[in-house]
């Protein structure tokens, strides 16, 4: 395809009469060869002026230039968006990275972080989707060199990396008591998930400072499709307790519109809708979704760099927690509450 | 959360007086320790009836039970449901996922693969997404115990796992023939691949059954959004020469359909629309987009059967080819061609 194509492993492979296998794990150190076969390999590097791949090669300094990422439900969007990220920017920074997708089970988030510290990666970006019983934070802070993305392990002593969670739940409040809405579900997460917590008290922050009477129903649930489905049956079943949903992820808004819009539910005539993430293609929906977007590419940017800057001697250096900038996109979806 | 949890690393530990990290390890195998603390940590697993998490340890009998998957896009939400399915499965039959995120890049690919050879996983799914060389073909075919899914690396000789590919283009062509559409554009990746080549071949096969004058058009790019908008700046600046199209993939979709929108062009009033995948929420689109349906779980479930199953000492079980049945899922993107 590329007009001038670059030497590759092969060609040194067929210069040298070995295979592809014998030059990759030379240049990985994995294999010792007769050192007639070894020259004759370190000629057609030389001569075919071959690059080897960093990402092959284990620097002699004895880093092995590979970072590991643990995250919860890849099948979502936002985590994938995050790991696409975190890969493009290993990739800048010349880094392999080792990836496992946990299914949001402690069991298997337990043995992947125990597996990768035992194959020595450079460190380790940890991200959770579920409350901890203490497990995984001492596991981590036995790890080392872990950075937490995007939602809490409370009792993990390490660099920790989010959405400023409180600020979006505030700017959705806003948008909503602007329109005039003053009663809100808050269909969420587990209570006990920081992304929770923050989002629905700048949620409240915001209705509050109104002067008003308001309102907040917490639907606490879980950050999936199925658990957007439930919040909408029970709001039916409610007989729609309020004006407006802050659907806390866009998983929970797929799956809230899909039964409201089933049910006949016309948004936001009848009821105004703001999501939260903005990864997935809310703006083709009928109408285009007002979403708080999360920096989700500067996520796994910063973390990446957060692992590799911070100083893990420095005690003091590991307990920081940043916060990176969430803003909101307004569409369609939110409307001032219907008279009826 | 559990109203009666388990048994967990960290119970044994405590009781051993030993950090979670000693125990793991020493469930890995990984670690010598003085001959009184084993017996310890031994004592408090037999009294506390742990069960030692599957996935942390290696089997005895000399597999690492750990199995590694390659995959291009991980931000496609095709590939991250693919790679979910895969966990699942993986998770079901007691196996851990090494997972890599190339970014659809051959140097990537190349050291990747070397890379999992080197850590001894028991089997490799290979999943690529732009034409090959003969590099990857002969790094897959030294590597052995490679299953290729869903996009073919021609001159590597091992199981294949396929979507029907050409039935999908052909449930798109019919449904698009039977609205009496007869000028199709055909939006999809690189003709090298055989998802282009049989999806086309799929669209061209129904409309050529009608017996009458037809034509596909096919415009080439990648799947990805990007190439979706250009996809619909290409066929506006044409000035819209047919009056449907055939969309390869839900991110060619998205692009494509955004770009019209944005430019008044109604569909399917003005020009029809069939999408494929089905991953993404297409069903909340304004209007829902009907489109071929990808097996993406099964997929996912019978790539690790493959790798599991197969007799890999047996050549001729290596260069089979499997395919998985494709379905469509009308909606309201298609409409008989406008009059105008």
């Amino acid at each position: 395809m590329s007009p001038k194509r670059a030497t590759s492993l092969k060609d040194v492979a067929e210069a040298a009469g070995v295979s592809v296998t014998t030059v990759s794990r030379l240049l990985n150190g994995s294999l010792e060869l007769p050192s007639e076969t070894k020259l004759r390999i370190e000629k057609a590097i030389r001569d075919l002026k071959y690059e080897p791949n960093p990402h092959a090669r284990r620097l002699s300094r004895g880093r092995s230039d590979t970072i590991g990422l643990v995250v919860p439900d890849i099948a979502n969007p936002f985590f994938a968006t995050l790991v696409s990220a975190v890969e493009e920017e290993a990739d800048k920074r010349g880094l392999a990275l080792s990836l496992y997708a946990t299914l949001n089970r402690p069991g298997r988030e337990i043995s992947y972080v125990t597996a990768l510290g035992r194959n020595h990666v450079d460190g380790l970006l940890f991200i959770t989707n579920h409350p901890d019983n203490g497990e995984l934070a001492s596991l981590i802070n036995q790890t080392g060199k872990v950075v937490i993305v995007d939602e809490d392990v409370p009792d993990a002593v390490v660099p920790k990396l989010f959405s400023d969670n409180d600020h979006g739940g505030y700017l959705a409040g806003r948008h909503l008591a602007d329109h005039g809405h003053r009663r809100v579900i808050y269909a969420g997460g587990p209570r006990e998930m920081i992304s929770t917590r923050r989002r629905s008290q700048g949620l409240e922050r915001a209705l509050k400072e109104r002067g008003e009477p308001f309102q907040v129903i917490r639907y606490e649930g879980s950050y999936t499709v199925e658990f957007g489905r439930e919040a909408a049956r029970r709001f039916l079943d409610e007989s729609m307790p309020a004006t407006a949903i802050f659907a806390s992820s866009d998983e929970i808004a797929i799956g809230l519109i899909e039964v409201l819009r089933a049910q006949g539910v016309s948004i936001p005539d009848e009821v105004s809708v703001v999501g939260f993430d903005d990864v997935g293609p809310l703006h083709l929906f009928a109408p285009p979704l007002t979403a708080i977007r999360q920096p989700v590419r500067a996520l796994g940017e910063r973390a990446l760099a957060l692992l590799l800057e911070t100083n893990w001697q420095e005690p003091e250096s590991l307990a920081s927690e940043e916060l990176l900038p969430v803003e909101i996109v307004v569409r369609n979806s939110v409307a001032p509450p219907s008279k009826s």
